[in-house]
């Protein structure tokens, strides 16, 4: 019997226990990509109790609630912040299985110093605990991500923003490289109400007046100069629901923009949707090879099915589902359009389907240059969301083994909304080592310390570091 | 070297062999969807030899005699009763890994107090055996339901069914409630031909002129009182092929309802059947919730692709498929579309192609009310049909643990048409003490056995008995 | 901790090794569909060095090194072979978890006798070896074979070929029997540049003018009687992309070949190609069930998805893409379409989605015949290609074990054009022995040794042999 989440938590052999203990634990993290809040970085952002920290905007946690039949009052409600607690505790014991309950565990003993278990009885008596720790100096949103040995986070950024707090973070001294990254998608989204009032933002932020295809483009160079100028490596695409490719084509594609924007998003049909994107794709993908940027493109979200609640509670809230609607073959054709236009930058392809990491793994070998610098063109990313869990990285890690290159994988980021989501990182890393320690365990890789040192050292830092290319 | 399958079957830690030995082997079964015969249960039925009782009605035998090539004049045909055991016997070893095996010899333990491995050998001896057990007295269809602890236990009935054998039943003392649920199949599948025949049936039973769609729901709410009247908590909808939703519209319903009624279910396009189908869901959705029923939700199967043997055999013979086109969208629209309108009961889904598992475990937590009820709105079931194995309850409840909360899962029904399948629940059961046995024992979640014990307890009775309100 | 890839390789307890040394160690092999080379085997072919032999032709260790960044020079260019050779051994480490990582360790050892392990630090070592060893006179194709006890192999052969070699090897006394196997793929893909050509060849090589759907079936019948005189078994299709079924209607297909051989393919629309493939099908069924040969029906690649490496290199070059399409209704349409015909032979498909693994294993099920043959009609092949390693073939089969009877699998093949191939069978049967072990021990099969070896040799060896009515 293994005690609960102690210092060998989810290490099951020697080698894992060595690998982690001796070479992991004290590697630093690179979050490449993340939800945080600069201007809540820039200002040192505090919370007063566990329920603002951990409930306030966590729709994971949300989620796990109503999946046990928590009142919404609790949830999202205007229960008071303990309440709330301590619905939250009462039916932490049901989650058995989540990674919300690994989580938060980790983040009670990582953060705050306490080994308690969430559950009802010890409802009062953490509250109390970290009620106390947070009232404390050293409990602001820096000290989290200075403590948690973070050396460089990528935050997600609108090309609207005039990026200001990135600003302040990096005339500050904080020791953290905090970039902005480049996340374009109100702009793709042409078939949804506000796109006109959004164009205007964009066009005040960068000056250039928007009426067309053109002059949208332009306006983004604009945008993308001030994110390289503020050291930015990556742009993150969300395609919602799949992606669907069609040939792009200027001139179509500049009337289907104007059209959007007369309509403020009415009438956009599939086929204009789909030709908008890829004409879209086509000028961010040559943009993103000239200034040496990685793609990360994450999709097949079915956002907001239930519009009950999204009419309530608006988006990111806990209510999306995975669209399974299986799109590889339409990625291929975006791929191999941008690869014959020179538009192909190193991507990252994040499926939120389990069920389609093969397909995807295959997909991503196909699209390798084989260019000499030592790292995949495009490669799949760690399990994303849904599946940021045990079973999801592993199977995830497994089948990036099995079809390409697991040496060569780019390993953990958070993608959160949380300044206490670092211990993810340590449970991947736990992860990550207990399955290579497994296989020297049973002979299937050389008993060579060395050399599966240097794996997981590539996979938890190195890797991410060459592939963004971090000066760090 | 374990024993084969002795008392510490499937338990392969020592929480395991506690949870199980202490808790669950002790608690009573609610089986809440199953086909068992009414009339048969009402009857007493009894059972000449072993023939009888596994080889003639049970297609997943047949299934896996035809994968080992067995002739058909053994299977279904007319090889004597011996001969047709006399060949399950002999392919029975070649079902290594097949959950068929277990069960068989789950059964031969538990009914017949037989330790016999199955195979040529054995053959006649468990004849010899099995024959003399059923000539004693206590062998009837009410005494295997009342040996296995079983006291509840809902079928599956048409809503013109008179209901009368469970009225019987229900008069005669039996010690297991036998309730009905209400599955209205019959009545979506307007495009095949008999519907205006079994439109006819169901007017004849519920005493309205069926000519449209007002008088036909008139007629299920007759129908619907009468299933209320004897107990019913719950509706089974078995959605063929996938589910396709179009918006409701009673005008265009009404015409198309009455189309299939002249053409006795020719020319149905493909939209039609949906908007029917969907519109349908509308008027049941609204019962059930006025009524409190849970609705059951299975889809995805492919029915009789193989047009020879269905003309043979008939349906339900083995022959099905999985049918893997991915509805998750769909099935998420008449969701929202019922939840919009007052009309989402809670819902177990189903899926039966096990790559959907990820899709629809976040599909349910997407239409989960967080109406305080401490239970989940919409549920993914239990592994169904062709995943009804180890590797597919596994599947099912980690992905459950994942994504939602496992100790809100509802846990086992059989879904059989046997009276001698309730070891499938031990089966269930040692499975899940297992799993969690192993969480426990590997530090990832607390070594606090009553907790543990509350959760299996929850998952094997409690959660079913308060989701579907059952009066026990 | 195990030794690195010993003499109990993948065995995980007692039983497996028993298993593996006492049975399946000694078994001779039947692969049953490779891409051998029938010239290179008729002349004996030498490699001078490990590049030639690893490097030259194998798209699998292609897109190993591309998925590490090595130079496409180093892969496919004009690097020298000892650079080639340099560049593998750089990257092989961060293969962890890579069949090419095993199967490469494999065939050092057992046909070099060289158990070093591939890296940089031992680059230089292993080329001398292998040098030294290649020079020698028992290093020639047939050794290969020979050496690893191969009784029956088929190559894949176009209908166009006067298999001249295969009457070579024949006559030459060679101990292994080297058959044809059919594969018409040529003449399905009427849609692709070329086909004028083609069947003009074929034409020549039948002696019959083939000028339309009849003279075609003409010409495709001499071709099957000269494959049928040489003792072909088999026929294998390699349905590109997905399963398309139309209902065969031979006016409509002969239009649409005779516009196809009018624009050598141009113009030719999906409904059209879905019409022309079913029909061909149909013909081609009747001849296989007149000849008792089995279908094999590979499906669902997306090839050639990155066009500009296909103009580089052609086909076959690690550039193919798992197509995710879900088809099985498709195929089950087809199924019942040639059963129907009487033109539904012994057919193995192997998807290549492994997430297609369920709806296809209940696929097989339901085109069973229960003919008698105590052999499945259709049965699920072995895990294919990007799932030929542990986690695939493990998935497959229990996956099998789960739907269908594992005891009547047919087990490993290779499908490699390489020589050195032949340790996937040993690595396979590996696999399977722990497999049946685990559950021997684990108490979930009885303890029975005799009936388990029979189980492993009927899947390495039996099954093939009585499947395919090999005379050997």
């Amino acid at each position: 019997m293994k005690k609960f989440m102690d210092k060998d938590f989810l290490l099951e052999n020697d080698t894992a226990i060595r690998l982690y203990h001796e070479v992991e634990e004290k590697l630093p993290i690179i979050d490449y990509h993340c939800h945080l809040s600069p201007k809540e970085i820039a200002e040192n952002k505090r919370f007063s109790n566990i329920t603002e920290l951990w409930l306030y905007a966590d729709h994971y946690k949300w989620r796990a609630m109503r999946s046990c039949g928590v009142d919404e009052k609790y949830i999202t409600g205007d229960g008071s912040d303990f309440e709330k607690f301590r619905e939250f505790c009462r039916i932490m014991p049901y989650l058995i299985g989540n990674p919300v309950y690994h989580w938060s565990h980790l983040e009670l003993q990582r953060y705050f110093d306490c080994d308690l278990i969430i559950n009802s009885a010890n409802c009062e008596a953490i509250w109390k605990h970290t009620s106390d720790k947070l009232a404390c100096d050293n409990f602001g949103a820096q000290d989290y991500i200075r403590n948690s040995n973070v050396v460089l986070l990528c935050t997600t950024d609108d090309p609207a923003d005039d990026l200001r707090y990135h600003k302040q973070i990096a005339e500050s001294g904080f020791e953290t490289k905090v970039l902005p990254a480049f996340r374009p998608d109100k702009g793709f989204n042409i078939e949804r109400r506000g796109i006109a009032d959004y164009i205007k933002t964009l066009s005040e932020s960068t000056g250039v007046e928007i009426t067309d295809l053109d002059s949208l483009c332009r306006a983004y160079t604009v945008s993308l100069d001030r994110f390289e100028a503020l050291g930015c490596k990556t742009a993150d695409h969300g395609m919602d629901n799949y992606v669907s490719f069609a040939k792009p084509d200027a001139y179509h594609a500049n009337e289907i923009f104007k059209k959007a924007l007369a309509n403020d998003g009415r009438d956009i049909s599939e086929e204009e949707l789909a030709l908008w994107k890829s004409q879209l794709m086509r000028f961010f993908g040559l943009e993103y090879v000239k200034r040496g940027w990685v793609l990360q493109l994450h999709y097949g979200v079915l956002r907001n099915p239930n519009k009950t609640m999204f009419e309530k509670l608006g988006p990111d809230s806990g209510y999306d589902t995975i669209h399974a609607k299986n799109c590889t073959a339409d990625i291929a054709a975006l791929l191999n359009y941008l690869q014959c236009n020179g538009a192909l930058p190193r991507t990252i392809i994040y499926p939120i389907n389990p069920s389609d990491n093969a397909a995807v793994g295959t997909l991503c070998g196909s699209f390798c240059r084989g260019d000499g610098s030592m790292m995949p063109t495009v490669v799949q990313g760690s399990a994303w969301w849904f599946n940021d869990n045990i079973d999801g990285m592993i199977a995830q890690m497994r089948s990036t083994g099995n079809l390409a290159s697991l040496g060569c994988f780019l390993g953990m980021l958070t993608d959160s909304r949380s300044f206490m989501s670092y211990p993810r990182h340590e449970y991947f890393r736990r992860i990550l080592c207990n399955l290579i320690g497994e296989w020297v365990e049973k002979g299937l890789y050389p008993n060579d310390f060395d050399a599966v040192a240097n794996i997981v050292s590539r996979i938890s830092f190195e890797n991410s570091k060459n592939y963004f290319a971090f000066e760090i």
